[in-house]
């Protein structure tokens, strides 16, 4: 991953709450997104401090120019998939353009300052949206921690199941009911079998949350034309935190073909993606496997991917019940993980995807798998927190939970940290718990 | 499923092929369609014969009015979710009006057939493509006869899954993979592990066909809101004959969480849409339970479903192979079955997607999984056939198979016959083996 002056630490903007040390977007950050205010239609925008930097506005305000045009019409679309399609060069160019035009030591910066009504949108004031038309979606499990967690309660023998170290484990997930961060999941309804053998049908009683990184597929490929290893990180335009939802008594039922109802009940995104360049101060060498491990076959091996396919990238899960909310408690932490315990890379996974002619396209998107690492904190979800149940936890304000309950929200954030850099963040990725709908009366 | 005047067995076309006895189109069937001739946009179409009466045209003409015309009119965009969306009244009405219109006994028949050049296009002159813009792919699993076959080699102490009986079992397919009958399918690369215990890389050794009719989802439905298990069938728009293209041995692998690869490689299905209206003749009891299975949870019953949520349907493989092409031989019929014997019905199959809120989009396609019956002759892939690759076996010109193999073509037909009423069909979903693509050279 190439580094430029747009990653520069010293690097300020003239918007003020960039410059904040919280803040998840700084200058160096410029991580792209839909949003929408009042009555208008969705358009695209940069994230800045507390700002959204309007692409549609600079556009017409003349502040591009060349490639760097291009790609900003490219993402005046209504969702980003145009610009996610464009070669990584155009995207370069944008990220320049964009770190001048907002950059504190700019030769326009009086006029852009003058301007600034026009060019930015208060967060407060806009509704963020899905950032891109998810033609598919497709969840990885690719945390060795989590696989082995949950393999010993059910192959104490064998854990980890036998393709986990030759290939990353995937299946297609629903992208129709992939939602932006803020929207309520209700509660599925759907059938299990209880510990007496009974098969029953109701509302789920053991819903769970999954931390996940999500990976938005740049340019695509043709139906039948598998890409290298090697082309794979050139495929890849950004990131998102995900919340695999996952519905724990369905999915050990109905799982004879894989996870099913248990998983398309919703799956939530954090709103902006973080590009891969914005990242590129983060990488970190892939996952350094154990003494015994195979090595990766050929088709998922570069040099490259082994030396920097690795993100180094902070992630965090936070619980916020319906007591915590009216006493007006912080929300309690449950787990703070990191995407370097993750076995394969995201370049390997998009590349084994690939690798039987599967066609990809700009905007499709997939999950890494719970991120779970070595450590009790580390765990991702709650079924692994809980032992898949069998203990409930206790949380700072005396409450326990063992699954999630009604009016619970659940809160990602990611945060990239490295010495000489500034740091950036993911923003939220949130969903409260509904309750689950009453089953359809018959038609009379 | 009620039946009215378009039903009638004595109905005859002034289109005289469709009066023949062996068309799959005569005017009881009018199957929907997308096609295209060179140099044109794709346009909808109605199948009757061997010719394609052209929806636009007839618009254009001013042979609709009221609701028929305006569900012509949904019909005119550039697939056929929007028709497919409609309320099924106006799929009602604008089939009365087809049928009115391509009556042999019909008031305006002069002016028609002096019109025919304008309202009708040759198949043979016509490129038909995927009739919708399919926004995900379902496959389930739901003959028993093909799960046993198959669990008794894995698991013969009990070879059909706990879940089976209680659930339509399914897995999220690849929507972007799904072709038009006639596209070649590459045989995808893969990883498998050998009877050694060696894990090898490269094109699929084992490829397999699966038999399945497809269904497209009608109207949807609003994420978080099911739908009861009596309005299912309304949402059912109509049907295809579906190849689930398998790579055995990479299925057998890679399939921790579900097949992924060894199914994404691409689905083959056949291009008319036969509607559920066309089919209303041909439905048939529910599969009927042996004593001692569990009857379906209330939510997966209603009374009309047990009495007519089957279809009677004969379906048919053929092989082509390399030399029967040379060699001027007929395909080779491989299995012969009939949908009636599969467990669960297309209407459970929808309300228990719908189960958990997950939402269906019109145009939705799921595949039925393999459609096999109790007899050798009903068994409709490969791995049942040859008994997961341990027997070959012979072909009329003394050919044997396995698996697939480069060249080979696999063709489907099906065909609804019932004393009383006309027979209709549904074309062909047929598709050639081409070899595996060579694998990327990394860039330089």
């Amino acid at each position: 991953m190439q580094l430029n002056e747009t990653h520069r630490a010293d690097l300020r903007s003239w918007v003020e709450s960039a410059n904040t040390v919280d803040t998840d977007f700084p200058i160096q950050n410029l991580p792209f997104g839909m949003f929408r205010r009042d009555g208008e239609s969705a358009r695209a925008g940069v994230a800045i401090g507390d700002q959204i930097f309007d692409l549609t506005a600079a556009l017409k305000a003349g502040l591009f120019e060349a490639e760097a045009e291009e790609a900003a019409r490219l993402a005046a679309g209504p969702a980003l998939n145009d610009l996610m399609a464009a070669d990584p060069k155009m995207h370069t160019a944008l990220r320049r353009r964009l770190s001048q035009l907002l950059a504190a030591e700019n030769p326009d910066r009086e006029r852009l300052s003058a301007m600034a009504s026009t060019l930015l949108v208060p967060m407060a004031d806009a509704q963020l949206e899905l950032p891109a038309v998810i033609g598919s979606f497709t969840d990885f499990l690719t945390s060795i921690y989590h696989t082995e967690r949950g393999g010993r309660v059910t192959r104490p023998d064998s854990p980890v199941p036998a393709p986990f170290r030759y290939l990353p484990i995937a299946y297609n997930g629903r992208a129709t009911s992939v939602r932006a961060s803020g929207e309520p999941v209700r509660r599925p309804n759907g059938q299990w079998r209880t510990a007496e053998g009974k098969v029953e049908f109701g509302p789920c009683r053991q819903l769970d949350f999954e931390l996940e990184l999500g990976t938005f597929v740049g340019r695509g490929n043709e139906l039948g034309e598998p890409i290298s290893i090697e082309e794979a990180p050139d495929r890849i335009f950004g990131f998102c935190l995900l919340n695999d939802w996952s519905a724990r008594d369905v999915q050990r039922w109905e799982s004879a073909l894989g996870p099913f109802l248990s998983k398309s009940l919703s799956t939530t995104i954090s709103c902006w993606v973080v590009t891969a360049q914005a990242l590129a101060p983060f990488r970190a060498p892939a996952f350094a496997r154990p003494e015994g491990d195979p090595a990766p076959l050929p088709y998922l091996y570069s040099a490259r991917d082994q030396a920097e396919g690795g993100i180094d990238l902070n992630l965090h899960a936070y619980l916020l019940t319906p007591r915590m909310r009216s006493e007006g408690t912080p929300a309690a932490r449950l787990c703070r993980t990191n995407f370097v315990h993750m076995y394969w890379t995201v370049a390997q996974m998009l590349t084994h995807h690939m690798s039987n002619g599967c066609n990809m396209r700009p905007g499709d998107l997939f999950g890494s798998g719970t991120t779970s690492g070595p450590l009790d904190e580390n765990r991702a979800c709650l079924s692994e927190i809980t032992t898949r149940g069998a203990q409930s936890f206790t949380l700072p304000n005396g409450e326990t939970r063992t699954w999630l309950e009604d009016g619970d929200e659940v809160i990602f954030r990611a945060r990239a940290e490295r010495a000489g850099y500034r740091s950036i963040g993911f923003g939220e990725c949130r969903a409260r718990v509904a309750p689950s709908p009453p089953w359809p009366k018959p038609k009379s």
